[in-house]
């Protein structure tokens, strides 16, 4: 079926990019991994790599946005809410041999300076994701210039804690930097909103 | 001659691979960029482009460790000399044109899962970096297991803002990661060594 080829075509990419970056990815590996007819590529994508890479990046990113709010909403609070995060990418990323991190930080740094088409569609992902979590600081009572500051220090800690950690081979990192991200977020509260302090 | 050659070929490297990533440089673009004659390139590493990319990364790992020690250690504490560093990274990210980041980080990502001698040559760089803060962590009397978690806070703040940054045009993250640093540090000496706490 059409749709699903071309599901199929982004869910490859998706793993591809994520493991091995987008230069290292070949339309041929895509193909392959997709099972997908040779021609069939063109028909779906008639920009080819190029606007493959941006949707892909586009769909990784929203299905990851949409762990934030699976994983921070049945938390008891906030704070149990960031640490569970960043407990749960650690496992994640152990069962996955290390290779299944962050969609979308390789190729944010691999076109950051060489491809606007996929720097403006990575700039969009991580704003989608700060926004996800400055929405739930802000309703833990923190002001918007805070929860702005504490997403961005929130995200800076999970996607440097995800290079080291597959750099590594070893959660260490991600354990760190949760520890780093709960504090940030407690400082806000106790800043913001004493009643929901620690 | 033969040693400047090797070291613009190096030099040439580094900053492509900063750049666009290891697998979108290639090695004419490496022996045009260094205006090297192509058969030097396999004179120099006859290990190929594997090779480059190893040395490149040791080679940029140790310039970017000596930036630690120039920066932090004329600090008048080391509350100020975090701080400084995050500043100082975001002035030279602004006048690369956001081009101008971590030396290892892209082709961290790109080779984590795909190639394991480039992977430990990554791996040896942040491990060098994480005992340098360590022993400016140390030296301020903050005990060895805290202050090995400080720096691994510290480098993930540093790479993951270093991501948004260039993704988004903006020292905004870097800024926000710095002031996670800082405080970091200061939780750290409080607990460990009040007599440095502020």
């Amino acid at each position: 079926m059409a749709t699903d080829t071309r599901e199929r075509i982004i869910s490859a990419s998706a793993e591809l990019f994520r493991r091995q970056g987008y230069a290292g990815t070949g339309i041929k590996q895509i193909v392959a991994a997709a099972q997908a007819p040779f021609g069939s590529i063109y028909h779906h994508f008639p920009g080819g790599k190029e606007q493959i890479g941006a949707e892909t990046i586009r769909v990784s990113g929203a299905f990851y946005g949409l762990l934030i709010d699976s994983v921070i909403d049945p938390a008891p609070d906030l704070l149990a809410g960031v640490r569970d995060f960043f407990a749960g990418a650690a496992v994640h990323l152990r069962e996955s041999d290390y290779a299944d991190a962050c969609p979308v930080a390789t190729v944010a740094l691999e076109v950051a300076s060489t491809n606007e088409v996929l720097r403006a569609a990575t700039e969009e992902v991580f704003e989608s994701w700060l926004g996800a979590f400055c929405e739930r600081l802000r309703e833990a009572g923190i002001d918007a210039a805070s929860a702005r500051v504490i997403s961005l220090q929130i995200l800076s800690l999970l996607e440097g804690a995800f290079i080291l950690c597959r750099t590594t081979r070893s959660t260490e990192a991600l354990d760190a930097a949760g520890d780093a991200a709960v504090a940030a977020v407690a400082a806000g509260l106790r800043t913001e909103a004493p009643e929901h302090g620690r």
